[in-house]
């Protein structure tokens, strides 16, 4: 492919419009997006506008007078298009990590007669650490480990929770999220899915493929800003008999009666804990607001494209490069990623010429693509880099090789 | 005293320097420091530098460049004069109800042949919700809930946790948390103190009174902000022995590694758990950069000097009112409350004449001091537009009496 080749597939994107409400600095091609989403252009005024006018003059008026007390379950009712469910059954609240262990922690309570909490080997650390943590809590729960293979048959009458991530963080694999959902469900076992590397990247059908529960991040695809607060999902039908572990003030259902005992809100808003930060909340609905107008079906076919696009381009120029994420498009997220020994300076060397993925122990170079603001001409140019670096060995260089605290 | 006599106090005061790095807007008394602190002049400026700057031109390598990684520790050290600890047992995480969970979970799990978690009826509602859930989630345990005057009587050997609020908050009442420390101390019994209304508002002594644990808020006295994070404070020789029951990568001793099992961090950044927002770090660190070169001492003698001259003028020109605070400053908090059958609407037509302090159910007026930013020129004010309020029965208007969803 050329690079005019690669302008003509932008000028024929119906996402053509997007890239121009990021405010991304020039001469760089930003393929980071899945661990940190670029700056929305709308974001520092609408910060601004929180800080100067609402909490410096609105003071503690704000929380009625600029529906501060609604944000966690307005800003996530927009989310909703954007991962298949109702508005009533999102929230924002807390980080991935605490959301994950109170819905997890929530769900293995609502199954008492059912030990384990069964995930894979693969899934993200921080949900195995949660889980571990739980279980440390919980002597009478077990935590069941296994291969991503045995996971449909490992289901049976002892496992309360099926808790797994969709999209695998290094190779970008997909579960099949439908089948696994039935599979659970017909042993009398809830879900509990972690979106961090699907929500924003590809359509997300959580109602329609019968999730019960779900947790997702705020900064990545969705543009939330860093450390963003995260999402959570509950289904309708399980929003009565669920309670998150971590009671606080924020999910009673009358806050300021400052009653002795906890009473859960009727709705999803049971789910929060404590006062959430305003500015994070406005930072996220900036964030998720660039996804205004937006189909998720071209977010989609847009995603399989690019990472398509790159892959061939890659496989193309650099044969040493092994590709460590599925070839077809439905299996994988909006990431690729490429195993070499010596992974680590290789990336270095392209963050030191403006491309910038990142580096995943031991040996993987990762390249994320937002279908909002990455355009093939951006993947073009991070293939036609990491050729050249390949071929001088650039990587070689010793500037490369000294490792950062944050990887 | 008349407003010349409250003028020639602000003179003199240590902390006339203050009140110029808070952004309060013209005509308004803002006395709801304790519920929402003001905004620092330097906040805005600071939080546009974070996002414009070190999101969207330096992205995802601000983790790096702009030691986004180490933010939790750093801006928590430098609450260690205000609070009375070292730095290293500090950290910046979570909201408060989420760090009261982590840490009386990590408490109970720490004495394992005890069941009882220790606390006050009058303790703060979301103090009391926390320890239920985890009552929920662990039926071992049982929550012993008893009037204060019994509190130093009821620690026994079953107590695991003694767990409370220093500063009471409605009446302002403060414990005496040396004594508390030494009984429970004495039984083997831990503490846990949720400092919310006591950090930034007088001196707070965490290692010289012998607290083990403690978490306080970001958004009151240490104006962080609306909806801040929460800091947590463990004692440092309890940090090897202590582990989060929320395990997050944030915690683990190599994040980097993503490592299949959670190996806690050393020291205190193994209560962190997931990833922290950047933007309400940066927020928090402007909100306690305010007490720079501040000495507790003069935050403690002017809390106590505005406080006794605002109940001084409310008892000279109001004797509906009565005071819900002790007469003795040394047993309250920065804030004053006084009961009457309308307090809600008294509350509502104080804002509407620019004095902003809050109404808590069912008859309570609060009135929060913050010693930075107060002066007893705002006492007088205040205490005077109260006397016209209630001399003109001006909260019989039926505006007032309409209920706010956030009161």
């Amino acid at each position: 492919m050329t690079l005019e080749e690669a302008q003509t597939l932008d000028a024929a994107d119906p996402l053509a419009f997007a890239p121009a409400r990021f405010a991304l600095p020039d001469g760089v091609v930003y393929l980071d997006g899945n661990s940190l989403g670029a700056l929305p252009k709308a974001t520092a005024a609408r910060i601004d506008e929180t800080v100067q006018r609402q909490w410096g003059q609105d003071l503690i008026t704000s929380w009625n007078k600029h529906g501060w007390i609604d944000a966690p379950t307005r800003v996530a009712a927009r989310l909703a298009p954007i991962v298949g469910a109702k508005p009533n059954e999102l929230l924002i609240a807390d980080s991935t990590s605490v959301c994950l262990f109170k819905l997890l922690a929530a769900a293995v309570t609502a199954r008492p007669g059912r030990s384990t909490i069964l995930t894979e080997r693969r899934n993200f650390p921080t949900d195995l650490y949660v889980a571990q943590g739980l279980v440390e809590l919980n002597p009478g729960l077990r935590l069941g480990i296994v291969d991503r293979a045995e996971l449909a048959s490992s289901i049976d009458d002892d496992t309360g929770v099926l808790y797994l991530t969709q999209t695998d963080f290094c190779s970008g694999e997909r579960h099949d999220m439908a089948a696994l959902n039935a599979a659970a469900r017909a042993a009398g076992a809830l879900t509990l899915w972690d979106l961090s590397h699907s929500a924003g990247a590809f359509a997300v059908h959580l109602d329609d493929s019968g999730c019960d529960l779900a947790v997702g991040c705020g900064y990545k695809y969705l543009n939330g800003g860093p450390g963003a607060p995260a999402f959570l999902f509950v289904a309708e039908q399980l929003q009565a008999e669920l309670r998150s572990p971590i009671a606080g003030w924020m999910g009673h259902s009358e806050p300021f009666a400052f009653d002795g005992d906890y009473r859960p809100a009727p709705g999803i808003a049971r789910f929060l804990t404590g006062t959430p930060s305003i500015l994070a909340l406005a930072a996220l609905e900036a964030g998720i607001a660039t996804f205004d107008g937006v189909a998720m079906a071209d977010i989609e076919a847009k995603s399989a494209a690019l990472t398509r696009f790159f892959i061939d381009e890659v496989e193309a120029h650099c044969p040493e490069l092994q590709l460590a994420s599925p070839r077809d498009p439905a299996q994988r997220g909006s990431q690729v990623g490429f195993t070499h020994a010596q992974a680590y300076p290789i990336m270095q060397a392209l963050i030191a010429r403006g491309i910038i993925g990142d580096f995943r122990a031991p040996d993987l170079v990762r390249f994320g693509f937002a279908p909002l603001y990455n355009r093939f001409e951006d993947a073009w140019r991070a293939a036609a880099v990491l050729a050249e670096i390949m071929t001088a060995r650039e990587w070689d260089q010793p500037q490369f090789h000294a490792r950062q605290k944050v990887t």
